[in-house]
C-alpha cells in the first residue's frame, strides 16, 4: 500500500507521516517511512540542486523535469522496491505536490505536469490524506522552523492560498484523497489518520 | 541562426565547433559557442550530476529527464537571449545526443525522448552537422584524452557503432541534417564546415 501524505507548508504533515509510521511500526506493520523531493541517494542530490540557491534560479518548466527527474528515481530506487517485498510505503509528498507547487502557482502548467508524470512516473498513490487548514495557521507554524530551505515557505500567505485551493481541488478530482481537519491539535489528527490507514490495510 | 554539431565521441565535432566560431568571429559574425550538457549555470551544475560518479546510478529514463532539464535552462538562459539579439548560436550537442545516447543505447526509448522533447523544448537547430565517422578511429581519438567525465566514452566500440547508426538515421529522417565526413584531417573539415555555414548565413 502507497499512501501519500500532501498538503500546504506548515500544515503538520511531515510530523503526522511520522507518527503514523511509528504506530504501523508498533502493529508490527513493515513500513516504509520516505519523502519529496528526495528519498533516494540521486533524488536527494536533485533535491539540494532544486531547493538551495537562489529562489528564482530555475524556470518553473526546469523545475517540473528535475522534480520528475527526482521522483523517477526515487520511485525505481526506493518506492517500487519497498511495494514489490510488501511493505506500506508512506510517501511525505510526491506528485500532487507538483501539480500543486510547479502547476498553479507560476501559470497554469498543471496540464503539462500531468503530460509529463503519465509519460515518465506513471504512478499514483493508492490513498493521499491532504491536511488541509488555514494557511495562515500554516505559515505561522512553517515559520517557526529555520531551515536551510526556506525555498518554497517565502511565498507568504497569497502563495499558501493558491495552494491550498489547488490541493482541495485535486482532492474533488480524485477518489484516492481524503481530507483531514489539520487545524487541530497533534494528537487527535494523528488518532484519525491510525484509524483510517488501519481500517484501508484490514480491507 | 542556431546550428548543432552532433557526433559520437572523439569525432572532432568539438574542435571543429570551437574553429567555426573563430572562423566566424573573424569574418565579423556575432557567435556563441556553448554546450550541452551545460551551458548556463544551471544546467552546468546538472551536467556534473549526470556525468560524475557511478554511470549506473540513474536509469536512462531518469538521465532523459535530468538532460532536458539542463536543455530547458539552457534554452531560456543562454540559447533564446542569443538567438533574439540576432547572435549565431554554435552549440556543440543538443537534443540529437538524447535522441541517441538516451533513446537507443538502454532499450528503445526515442518516442519517450521525443514526446518530452515536443512538450519541454519544442526548438530544434536550424542546421545540425552529424560529424560522420569509423568508431573505432573515434574511440582511439576519444580515449586520447583524459577527464573526469569518461561517462559515456567508458562504453566501447559496439556502443560507438550503435550510437553512430542512430545519427546517421536521424539524419535520413530530419532535413536539418548535413553530414561531414570527420575521419579526415582537421583542416580539410574545418574548410567543408566554414564554406557551408557562409553559404547558409548569406542565404
Amino acid at each position: 500500500m502507497f499512501i501519500s501524505f500532501e498538503g500546504i507548508d506548515g500544515s503538520g504533515k511531515s510530523t503526522q507521516a511520522r507518527l503514523l509510521a511509528e504506530t504501523l511500526r508498533r502493529d508490527g506493520v513493515d513500513v516504509i517511512h520516505t519523502r519529496e523531493p528526495g528519498g533516494s541517494p540521486g533524488a536527494e542530490e536533485i533535491r539540494s540542486l532544486v531547493l538551495e540557491g537562489d529562489p528564482d534560479r530555475w524556470s518553473a518548466e526546469t523545475e517540473i523535469l528535475l522534480f520528475t527527474a527526482a521522483r523517477r528515481d526515487h520511485l525505481e530506487k526506493t518506492i517500487r522496491p519497498a511495494l514489490a517485498a510488501g511493505k506500506v510505503v508512506i510517501c511525505d509528498r510526491f506528485a500532487d505536490s507538483t501539480r500543486v507547487f510547479q502547476g498553479v502557482t507560476r501559470g497554469d502548467l498543471q496540464d503539462k505536469v500531468n503530460r509529463l508524470h503519465d509519460e515518465m512516473i506513471g504512478v499514483e498513490p493508492d490513498l493521499t490524506l491532504l491536511f488541509d487548514m488555514d494557511p495562515q495557521i500554516g505559515l505561522s507554524r512553517a515559520k517557526g522552523r529555520q531551515t536551510s530551505e526556506e525555498r518554497f515557505e517565502d511565498f507568504g500567505l497569497e502563495f499558501q492560498e493558491k495552494c491550498r485551493a489547488a490541493f482541495l481541488a485535486l482532492a474533488d478530482q480524485y477518489a484516492r484523497f481524503t481530507v483531514i481537519d489539520a487545524a487541530r491539535d497533534i494528537g487527535p489528527v494523528a488518532a484519525e489518520v491510525a484509524t483510517l490507514v488501519t481500517a484501508r490495510l484490514k480491507a
